[in-house]
């Protein structure tokens, strides 16, 4: 199947790739494999979602910031591409989730971008992940996350 | 020296690779490079010595949570890729601790999983290590590791 | 240019690449890509500017650890290749800054070791990076980076 049709079945217009917030640059390709920049949850230029789950943000509300920063993911692997079809298979997703002492729902955060990358490239976007909790995050950010993928 | 061969030698028999607890795998082969996701000390089905080190672990338990981690990372690669004998090299281990507030010895326990990867795979286990402290686990795990191999 | 020569022109001489405080060895190639253990700011057997950043430690000294711990990647890739104007390109940094809550300048400090990166390998030098803040770090080093290389 398709990533770009299933993009347009879904509804999904991706967001401009967000730009970096420091010395350094949003995606690299080496080889076959891209890798990202921390994503976090901008939309049109405003966090979404700030703040500490467990604390100020709703395990629900994670899993729609964690979309979110999916969908900055996405637009990065595009950025790099071009296309999604591209894309052979998503690699790996690293999951770091803001969060109060305590809290134990990082997976159920997490599955935010999971689902997404599941529905976007269904069994090309099978990958690994990694869970931390992280109690401060640069911009308050409640997640931040990073995508491998292995591309054309 | 054969990494199948080692296990017998060290009297190992490999558990069943653990199941993701969300919407993951649990390994990825990208070109000659494994990857697993982020593995806890399971073993039975049952958490063992969670907890935060410094707290309710002690670096002694850590250490044997931490072996077992890694023997789940065991199973994954060779869920992967068969035989263990297929594993040129150990790439990197990723340690993340789960301790209190001024815990200092995650060096010492991370070397559950070190010394368990050179024990199988003797000169081929050597790889590079990330330590880390982290204040909240996902399902209160005392430690989570990741391997990457390099694969023929 | 040459990276080489570069460091000539920045006057910069690289110290002896750190040894491990664990189990495990201070850089890996797999194929193209060279990973280093994680690096901490070490400066003549020293540890320089311990403690937490937005506790016992300044931004601006965040910052000159964190280029002390970006030349001791250096030093582990040039002990790893011989020779740095055999990195093509540097792929990712990982910097995980040691802070009180509530400090939210990391990539101030990681710029730190991603402006040195850029000094060194100019163009060869952009690179992806991730940015955490933990509340306990190995040894109470105020900074860990990690260095991922493509090689000749």
């Amino acid at each position: 199947m398709s990533a770009e049709l299933n993009l347009q079945r879904l509804g999904i217009t991706l967001p401009e790739p967000p730009q970096p917030v420091g010395a350094y640059v949003t995606w690299v390709r080496t080889g076959n494999l891209v890798t990202t920049s921390g994503q976090l949850p901008w939309k049109g230029g405003v966090m979404q979602h700030p703040g500490r789950l467990g604390e100020h943000v709703t395990t629900e509300d994670g899993y729609k910031a964690t979309r979110i920063a999916g969908l900055n993911a996405l637009a990065q692997l595009k950025a790099c591409i071009g296309n999604l079809d591209q894309v052979r298979r998503i690699v790996r997703l690293e999951g770091y989730v803001h969060c109060a002492p305590g809290f134990r729902e990082h997976p159920q955060v997490l599955d935010g971008a999971s689902d997404l990358l599941m529905q976007v490239f269904e069994e090309r976007g099978r990958h690994v992940r990694i869970a931390l909790g992280i109690p401060d995050m640069p911009l308050n950010a409640c997640v931040q996350i990073v995508v491998w993928a292995e591309v054309d």
